[in-house]
């Protein structure tokens, strides 16, 4: 968990963070797109604390990123889904993904396999400019900062130097 | 941070967030990928504290992520870079920056605008189908696991439920 609120700055990087950048989060979204969708199941799953469990869902839910549903009236119990939203983090989990299957494990095969449902075929997805569909990494790459957001840099560079 | 420890599972997913799931690992390559090198740059972008940038920089440097070299001897002053492996962590980064432009701030510019320089156009990359080239999203894949996966799980639930 971070201890700084990233809430407040204006890199959505940071402000995205805030909200799903912990361990855990990451790891119950992950549960999820493999389709777990009850407490037991992602707790049993992941290896989270009931309790962190707990914590994690109500933010997440906070967040737009899950909805709960309940299944059971007596007694009560609850399903959680991912919503449009939550469906969208999918990017950020097979960025996960393809790196640690690139660089943990080797030519080995990897323990997920993906399907294109689309075309049929086995896919590791990849990014591509938008611009021209060609692919694209960091070197090949710029980044420029809004107005906004290189006013809040120097703002923070000040505060820390005192100057 | 989390508490039980994902560098045991089989999921790529989880042993990757092991090394880099928490939210000061992230924003510390997310400003690396900014450009900032010394530690005093990178505590005061960030936020982050003295002593918690430390620890990552140094669990960082542990999982090849990063590397340290010197650029001054006296006083030892030390700057960092990210490696092949940490430069292959931008569309992890991508992605969330992508979500948070998307789901955070509605249609106003994005803090970060990032141009292709193979194209020099303004560029929003996204994910494509390794085999046939087409856009792909949660929706549109199917995951498949690992025998050595589905023995994982099949344990886990076991062990949990104690049949």
């Amino acid at each position: 968990m971070s201890r700084a609120d990233l809430s407040d700055m204006t890199c959505t990087v940071a402000r995205t963070l805030e909200i799903f950048g912990d361990t855990w989060s990451q790891m119950i979204v992950r549960e999820m797109f493999l389709g777990s969708r009850r407490f037991d199941d992602l707790q049993q799953l992941t290896g989270v604390s009931p309790h962190t469990l707990s914590k994690r869902l109500k933010r997440l839910e906070a967040a737009e990123i899950i909805r709960r549903h309940a299944y059971s009236d007596r007694p009560p119990r609850y399903e959680y889904k991912l919503t449009e939203r939550g469906r969208d983090l999918w990017p950020a989990i097979i960025a996960l993904k393809a790196w640690g299957d690139k660089w943990l494990d080797g030519p080995a095969t990897a323990p997920i396999t993906l399907t294109h449902k689309a075309c049929g075929q086995v896919t590791e997805p990849y990014l591509v400019c938008s611009a021209c569909g060609e692919p694209i990494d960091a070197l090949g790459s710029h980044a420029t900062l809004s107005p906004d957001m290189q006013r809040e840099r120097a703002a923070r560079r000040r505060q820390n130097t005192g100057t």
